[in-house]
């Protein structure tokens, strides 16, 4: 009989890591061993056995959180924002004393999210042009998304380090706002729109071809089938993983396309 | 035996025109009988028996053939630019005295096109939110283009008439342009990239549901059902029909949904 | 001081009818004056002065709720299943006898829904071909679904009206299923995917360009505008309406493109 | 200053062979050396000290075409179908007799098909469900498309090794052909329509989100990148690759997202 793995979910009581808890419950192959709210003492964890600690609490608990775990040989997922440069570099380091041991810091667990990010990164260099555009309802406050500024940097990253000319644009009378705002050079378009959720588009277009890469998020559960991945997976991926793409096999191994 | 329509081409040797002379050889009720250059005289249009005249010819040109077609009780359907108001308000008063004739000045040939303009600015007042992007060659110069700026200002008209509130948009932090441009209220966003000839998407979205009305041209051909469309209703029309939407059926008659 | 309009929900208990009932309420030109489960008696739309009834029952009860409403005078607006052709002829009668009451029996209330259905007939004519792809949830039953039969249905009435030939199709070799199934000769394609909600596409192409017509329903909440339209407008439109489209003013007034 | 790398053209009269020297004339790394037709003699390559060899002819030359050039110690790039199993085992032990050379035999030299064809294979395994659409004009003969076909198999080889169950679908109720057709189980919808050329979209989608992936091929143009790109790579791949895909670089390295 297969052994059912024992983890913990630390903010239990927000709203990802009640989503959390009820995945982790429905999980043929998990155990929930304990979930705790922001008082409950840390504790607990060893004496529940927890071999995987979930964290989705907030920036001013999460470091807190995690080196515990790791100190007491426990694998950490953690969705929580707020690791600086800074923080991840103390991580390392006390991650060295314990090389078996491995954490996952994902900030976004949308696998299709993360996927389309990954692919366009891969794909920008193979094409002249690259625009991208981002949809979300009009409650939110900030234009463009974060995940487009991030997906944007990619693309102008693998770009440059390819050595790839700018994407052509004879636009000489506009106005102002028509082409965007620029991420490092990439243009970016920012939709609001009631009735959306969050989505994006990935353009990428050369003589007689486009590509499209678009992920569309409609809601919250969509989060938990990367928690899930990230659960099963960081056992086998000792030492610090930022990014859930680190545990993505992307490789096709040949098409023979 | 039914009698073939007599039609002459202005502008026969430029790319619009040379098209349109294929377009109305191959079609089996049209009667190609005058196919003019620029210098060519107007007066083989009488002799020809010409009953509509197609001008695809110069801003410079287009007044003059256009009279004198009116004066020799000729149809006209028109896809020359440079008629402004002052033109097109003598252009009536010509036609005031031959009230059997008609004119079709039309800025844009392509059916899907203007149905696709038309089609915003019916849905506009019954959504929430509307946006624009636009997509075109990165060979063009000007940005919005010229149809996504008439769709924003027949999709603001229409909301304004209806008396529907400004969309929701609670961006408070954006990078400059993210928005897009504003035409007349209506956000829109242009994007180029090769590969690709023009295409336009309107967005109108409520709570719980989107319509989106795409258009892609993919080249020339597609203007000649459109003129091919103009040269058979034209005589139906009589006076001034300025866009070719004047001539489509776009009541659906109640379709029972 | 604007009069309130008096509403009645007939099936209040029901998800569509609670939905109706905060609606009503939170408009703030309607008054709830009843709202009534399937036990509660009809004599109290009288009591409450009801002018407008909402029907958002079941098949059984809806024929009996609207005739009470009719034989007294108050308008409906009817969203409930089950009505034959017969018991339409029935309904109209009766409603001869009240020239001034109206009636909207409404399939579908989703304003985007009806809106691209509508315009998917009235473009069918101008386009050589036309397909659809709808694509909803996998626990949905039949296929395709109701909407899209339905659309496929009104593009064909409107391109057999018009006189248009076949879509060209040279396919000759294909898998079992690959062109779709025939709906009045229409290829509708349905596709099944975990995350969607309820959409569809109706894709009409001709030399050189496409037009797409994309609806995307992702709540219930959807119907809600309907709904409302419906109340606000049914006094102007003495007489049976089937289909909101019915009380859509679709018609550009002509936007000169 | 940089050596010009010495390419040959076979089947230089065909259309796919005469938009390749087009752009090996046009590419400042390249020198054409030969262009040669189906009637030429293969010695002429050897006098033009050709040093990459791009076969675009007919299956009944390829092979002969392909064995002298990998005898004489240049690399190949092939485009021409008809490469069975059987001769591409008896290539591979030519190949083993010259370790340093590199053929290539792509059946599909757009870059931007590729890459949609290795995402989706590489994404397939993360998301219960995934159906392909493919989209094309309507003198196509064949439904579906080969690439659709091939993309269905390899994407229900990568869900199959990975033990990804079947996608859910509780259809029950259908219209014969709904469903799309199924390759590998996977479902395959076929359009056709007027004005199109060749496009594919992959729809995959998980509870709450959606990912699609979507290659437009507008014409011919799209082709030669790709072959461009194995005309530059093929000296560093020895042996024999099949599919371009082999030869691009997929994997991002770590987003970080």
């Amino acid at each position: 009989m297969t052994e059912l793995l024992p983890v913990a979910v630390l903010g239990a009581r927000g709203r990802m890591g009640a989503e959390a808890v009820r995945a982790v419950e429905a999980a043929e192959d998990l155990e929930l061993v304990a979930a705790l709210g922001s008082s409950d003492p840390l504790d607990s964890l060893v004496s529940a056995g927890a071999r995987v600690v979930v964290d989705l609490t907030v920036p001013d608990a999460t470091v807190g959180n995690v080196s515990f775990a790791v100190e007491h040989g426990m694998h950490a997922v953690v969705g929580t924002t707020g690791w600086t440069a800074d923080r991840l570099a103390r991580l390392e380091t006390l991650l060295a004393g314990t090389p078996a041991t491995g954490v996952l810091i994902a900030p976004n667990f949308a696998l299709g999210s993360v996927l389309a990010t990954a692919f366009a990164a891969a794909a920008a260099r193979y094409f002249d042009s690259v625009e991208i555009v981002e949809l979300h309802h009009p409650d939110k406050v900030d234009a463009p998304s974060g995940t487009a500024v991030r997906t944007a940097q990619l693309v102008a990253a693998a770009r440059s380090a390819a050595g790839v000319p700018d994407a052509p644009d004879a636009t000489r009378d506009q106005l102002d706002g028509a082409r965007g705002a620029r991420v490092d050079g990439v243009p970016v378009h920012s939709v609001r729109l009631r009735g959306l959720t969050a989505h994006q588009e990935v353009l990428l277009g050369s003589a007689g071809e486009q590509l499209t890469i678009r992920h569309d998020s409609f809601d919250r559960a969509s989060f938990m089938p990367g928690v899930l991945l990230g659960i099963r997976s960081v056992a086998r991926h000792p030492g610090l993983t930022v990014g859930l793409d680190g545990y993505l096999n992307l490789q096709t191994g040949g098409t023979g396309s």
